[in-house]
């Protein structure tokens, strides 16, 4: 098979695409598509400044370095989980590819904290991923504010928001459907507009892209995530993908450009508190994040000494 | 395991509604939520005159079993689609069923009128599926008027319907959304209500149903249906169902009772014609089954003598 333009030979096939191209014009493909999906959803103008939530996986990494080999303004921020061998792996794969192409990296340690997602997992009944969630929101809005970003980028590919749409949609909860959005503008002056810039692109594309590109990733899935419902909906989705090609490309567009008009949101109602712990905008006397931090350091108070470790 | 409602050794176990039961509970059980189903949602009133859509198979056979047990007055409804000796047995199992229980049963057949489904697929390039729920829906609305009935009653069961949603919703096709509803009120006078009682109840319920009230049904599916969408998306679905039972239900039921509010349908807003074929309420000169039978007949019109056995 062909390249699609150019007579070279093809190394990526792109099935929902119904596309072939060589290493040279996938990359090229791939970065124009990028821009062109944060262009046509005005998630980015050229005097933003970017806080790039970078995990160290494939999908914030690609994303990181498009927008900036596309010259966008970007601060890449990566919050270290403290799971284990898989963090560490992870920061180091993120710091070494900032360090390679000198862009500017800040980081935090949930340990540091003393809310690791282990200590985490230990003190509370939340799923991992869910307590993981709410801290990743929290440190990500704080992060913007510190660095003076007015943008949140991170790296939520097709099948990370097919995934989530299946799931939203199997219970339908209308709330949460009203908030699936790739550009969700701020609704308070210390919060930031938070862009998807990969929503249309899928894992496939993106690790091809990587590849291809020589960014070196964590390819392991965190050690949390095996079991987790997403997991499902994604194995149910990639079955659908190969009788349809081009099928969870179509559920997420279209719910996006025709499906979301229908769900409303509650939230811009409410004009939100300020939170008593951290100063950020909350719906209850303590923002979601705060009151998880009590809890652990409650259970931390209440469990006699060793018999929290792990 | 026991029964749920009695010391007997349950016969019927359902997963999705965490309960067991011995085939005369079971009997009563399912009877009871079908009923409360149709009152709950204003479905048939006591004097109301159904006119039930029967195929022969376990759903329509259950629900007409249910209706007339109940003392609702119903007529039944067997179209014959002309799809060889398939179809021979539906209409059999029908007959044999009405006559046991001596219930009126009018029958039409669509290979009189030339328009059997191997006649429709022949001339058009139609999908057999869509074609027959064309002519379908002709012929329900043309008999609920001519034996004077005022609500249509089709046996859709809860997999039918987790089917149909999962598919409008892959595409987010909002004006089907809009009228994917168990109880659809007439547009227009020569329409009538139509309503679908079993579309809480799984299609593995309502064979139990079938088996337990020693009712015979055909159990072969449609010949036509084999590679249809539906059955993958059906596929799916019980996937789904195996690791959470109860998450068709969920899906269905949250999808009436909250997700629907969301899409409305363009339909009531314009004041249908009158199709100059058949004289039902049309959108067009012609209404759709009208434009599918002038599509066939045109074709048999010009294809040579004999070319178009079957």
């Amino acid at each position: 098979m062909k390249c699609k333009n150019c007579p070279k030979p093809a190394e990526v096939k792109i099935r929902a695409h119904n596309s072939a191209f060589c290493r040279r014009c996938y990359l090229v493909f791939f970065r124009r598509r990028v821009v062109r999906i944060i262009d046509k959803a005005s998630m980015v103008d050229r005097d933003d400044r970017i806080l790039v939530a970078v995990s160290g996986g494939k999908d914030s990494l690609a994303l990181w370095e498009v927008l900036a080999s596309e010259g966008y303004e970007t601060v890449g921020f990566h919050l270290a989980l403290g799971i284990g061998a898989y963090s560490g792996r992870s920061f180091e794969q993120t710091r070494a590819f900032a360090d390679a192409r000198g862009l500017r990296l800040e980081v935090h340690s949930l340990s540091d904290d003393g809310l690791g997602v282990p200590d985490m997992m230990q003190a509370t009944r939340r799923p991992p991923c869910a307590a993981c969630g709410t801290a990743k929101r929290h440190y990500f809005d704080s992060a913007a504010l510190e660095y003076s970003c007015n943008v949140i980028a991170t790296g939520h590919n097709l099948d990370d928001e097919a995934a989530r749409l299946l799931g939203n949609v199997l219970r339908w909860q209308t709330d949460h459907l009203a908030r699936q959005h790739p550009v969700l503008q701020p609704t308070h002056e210390k919060f930031v507009r938070k862009v998807k810039p990969l929503y249309l692109t899928s894992e496939f594309e993106t690790a091809a892209f990587a590849f291809l590109a020589g960014i070196e990733y964590v390819v392991q899935e965190c050690p949390n995530a095996a079991g987790a419902t997403q997991l499902t909906y994604k194995g149910l989705l990639d079955q659908l993908e190969t009788t349809s090609p081009g099928a969870k490309l179509a559920f997420v567009n279209e719910f996006v450009t025709r499906g979301s008009a229908g769900f409303v949101s509650k939230e811009r109602e409410t004009a939100p508190k300020t939170c008593g712990g951290c100063g950020m905008p909350s719906f209850g006397d303590l923002c979601s994040f705060c009151s998880l931090r009590a809890e652990v350091t409650r259970k931390r108070r209440d469990t006699p000494a060793g018999a929290t470790s792990l």
